[in-house]
């Protein structure tokens, strides 16, 4: 098996012809083989209108059918094997466990989606029965079910080379949604993209579906993601990165003759709580966080960027502690040279800052592109004046907020925007403070957790992978877990329609394992 | 009971201080006491600002509570009595049957939504159970909930006084979902607007619960609306009417620093398909089809204003006795003045069209904007040629698009923006061509209706009234049937929260009918 710098596009494999991107190696700053040479606007306008062609045929395939592509493009993958994990390796700088575990999720990720398909309510089927002698009038038959949006977008994300890349969530719920996908692969891990792309390929060959259903496009700056979410065939974008790219996508979107949903997930910096009672227990509090930030080089969306605490004993000992333990962490490789130098930045505009004090750093570098975790601390008045402070900085880097009492913690707390997760940590003589903030923590994050850190992500069906913006730029949905699908859905009506012409999920001899809501009752 | 022409912000009624805006009696040409001075930039400020601080109250009251004000909403209706039919009458020249039907259906659908309160499943309970034994990493307690946006801005639309209005389907649905409402009153039925406002406002004293959830404000021209828009403490936006209002909405709504979402229902033009067989039968088509056309003087969302059909001997007589039918029709008077103008000037261009060939007019007008029905004709051809053709006129105004052939009546529908209904009318015979085209409807419509007319809309559990845009600006959505309450929701995760701080619908003792899931076994 090589790679050979190819575009997928539908069941061909072809050599792009505009500028090429290149896998690095972060941990050598060096180029890997082979070049991804760019997608046309013909190889795009092919992809979107292959997509557009598969798109009535594949969503009337049965939830069965799609269920068992998605098992085939979950064992294709674990086919590739060891390769795959090297590949990934290489291109992210990411460790080997970490991409193993990374490769199960992924997988998980598929056949939760699934199983979904094989006995979910994922399709929210209602009928309102006909009433032929209502009076005044009577009442026609009323059949109701969520149908794919269309074609979608998936934007490869840098930071799971795997689980929200080229298969990752949004290309798993799409696919389980009945809508094709073109995924515009990311720079930084072509050679993993085409790999799990082609398995993409073979999974949908091998259920016998149509080629459009999946096409993986590669292509250097921003063109090539512009032209796909202006493309009047796509008709749902699903992104995961900075803050700049998401708007801009957001903004082509809204600009188009047809404005179309975009989910993007872009910035969160996942404020954590530490109430006093917690603190003077500890009990892996410190170990806790220091895991937590320094994990995966700092490179997660939900990745604790922010400590709030009131000041005083108990925070000044857990700050040298952690500070202690962070000293020793050594530095990571990162992602790309890009997220690198970026975390660089934003390090030196907080170590810069006249009211930032650096409280610890971690072991100096000893290669290129390392992160070299950092533990910076503000007061509140500076950190409220000054918003550059509540940017995210993409690293194991933490702002730590010390406040005079809870009623400023509290304003800080409302200060903030919209975010991933907000965390508390808490013990029983905390409640009655902790009672008075959560609404708020409810109205600005998508996730809430009690005592434990938020780095880690269960794929289940209770998860929200989302939030207010900028955390997201839709609210009303979760990347992660089982409702993911509801973003490429939309409600259709069926009023009177012979059983001939209904979908067969709404026909009264349903095959299928999920049962209609009947006049609304559960 | 008298009209104050007053602002209704909280629980007090104010006088605005900006220009007013004034009923006008569409059948005599008459301004209509009293005026409304407009809500100046402190009003708004300060309903938004209620708004948001009964927020937080308003959406931890227990669906019962809410149930309870939504029921006190419709009896405060029902109890102003005839005065509030006189009163919606002389500012909208509908009829009193209409307007007696109206608001049957306006308190049925608040109602509806108190019956979902008590027993529906419209908070999509999920809870993932902690797995403390699993391996390699135990499993956190997982929750999920759908809880409701913040503040919404609601528009009032011009042609349901009722029940797209103050107290409206956007109205129910908000205050159900714990969302707060500021509405903006249509300035075409300002003393309706402020009879249904206060009616709101005494349900919300008498239910006990905090002033800000209900304001209504009125204001000449757009200043009112794309203030409330652009206001950080409002969340969403529920608005019917033009394209031009709902995508100025969009805008604004994108623009802010946070972007919220906008339901905008626009513009529609419900395409029907007369298929040979059904022609053939008839079978009370014609006359089905001219009551449809002038319904309330062809002011609804779903009126049928293109019909298409292969040109030949079945079509020429159904178009022969439809014009009959429609010729002796009488005019009935418009909404608004400015409504009334716009269809004159959409019949007049095409009137003028020369491809297009006028089949007939209902009878002349006898009084001051009065809607004279229109049928018009076109070949398809022509009709695909001239986008213009494809805009939504107002009235009761139909352009019936002639085919060569069934291939080229596909051509027509793919020419087609997004509509809120699709409708076919066949037979046994005709099921073979409806299959063919029936996946292109799914794609374009909201609701497909088989031998039925689309303007009649059930308020139930089953109903879309949504579509791709333009029929909306989130297809994702409904905005009738108790679906809709969905559109002012987020999904919320709570990780390992101890009881004391979880809301009580995800508490073990749940004390509401609603049960979770479990594990995504539902």
């Amino acid at each position: 098996m090589i790679l050979e710098g190819k575009l997928l596009i539908g069941q061909s494999a072809v050599r792009g012809t505009e500028a090429a991107v290149h896998g690095v190696n972060p941990a050598k700053n060096q180029l890997l083989e082979p070049d991804y040479p760019g997608a046309s606007q013909a190889d795009i306008e092919r992809a979107c209108q292959l997509a557009s062609d598969a798109f009535d045929g594949f969503r009337i395939t049965s939830p069965l059918q799609r269920a068992e592509l998605l098992e085939a493009i979950a064992s294709e993958i674990e086919a590739i094997g060891q390769p795959l994990i090297e590949r990934a390796q290489l291109e992210s700088g990411l460790p080997e466990a970490r991409l193993i575990g990374e490769r199960g999720r992924t997988c998980n990720q598929l056949r939760l989606f699934a199983g979904l398909l094989r006995s979910g309510a994922w399709q929210e089927l209602r009928i309102d029965p006909a009433l032929p002698s209502r009076t005044p009038l009577p009442r026609s038959d009323l059949r109701y079910q969520l149908m794919p949006l269309g074609p979608v977008a998936v934007f490869g994300a840098s930071n799971f080379p795997l689980a929200f890349s080229v298969a990752g969530g949004d290309t798993a719920s799409a696919l389980a949604a009945g809508c094709p996908v073109v995924v515009k692969g990311h720079p930084a891990h072509p050679g993993t993209s085409e790999w799990v792309g082609r398995a993409i390929q073979r999974a949908v060959a091998s259920c016998g579906l149509e080629d459009g259903v999946f096409s993986l496009l590669f292509g250097e700056g921003n063109a090539l993601g512009q032209a796909l979410v202006a493309d009047p065939r796509i008709k749902a974008v699903g992104f995961t990165g900075s803050r700049g790219g998401g708007m801009a996508l957001m903004q082509i979107a809204q600009s188009r003759p047809e404005p179309i949903p975009v989910y993007a997930e872009m910035s969160s910096i996942n404020p954590v709580i530490l109430f006093n009672g917690a603190l003077q227990q500890d009990e892996g509090v410190t170990q806790g966080f220091v895991t937590s930030l320094t994990l995966g080089a700092g490179q997660f969306c939900t990745n604790p960027g922010l400590l709030l605490a009131v000041e005083g004993a108990e925070l000044n000992q857990f700050l040298s502690q952690a500070g202690e333990l962070l000293s020793t962490q050594v530095a990571q490789t990162m992602l790309t040279p890009g997220i690198h130098s970026a975390y660089e930045q934003g390090v030196a505009v907080l170590a810069a800052h006249p009211a930032v004090t650096t409280l610890a750093r971690g072991c100096s570098t000893t290669g290129p592109n390392q992160c070299q975790p950092g533990l910076f601390q503000v007061q509140a008045d500076a950190f409220i004046q000054n918003p550059l402070l509540h940017n995210e900085v993409f690293g194991a880097a933490c702002l730590v907020v010390s406040c005079r009492d809870y009623a400023q913690l509290k304003q800080v707390l409302e200060q903030l925007e919209g975010q991933l997760t907000a965390t508390l940590f808490m013990d029983e003589s905390d409640l009655p403070r902790a009672k008075e903030i959560f609404p708020l923590l409810e109205r600005k994050a998508g996730r809430i957790l009690a005592n434990s850190w938020p780095t880690g992500v269960e794929v289940t069906h209770a998860m929200v992978h989302g939030g207010p913006f900028p955390a997201t730029s839709d609210s009303r949905s979760t990347s992660v877990g089982s409702s993911a699908i509801r973003r490429f859905q939309r409600p259709v009506c069926y009023q009177d329609i012979p059983d001939a012409l209904l979908p067969d999920s709404l026909k009264d001899s349903n095959p299928y394992a999920m049962k209609p809501v009947i006049d609304g009752a559960h």
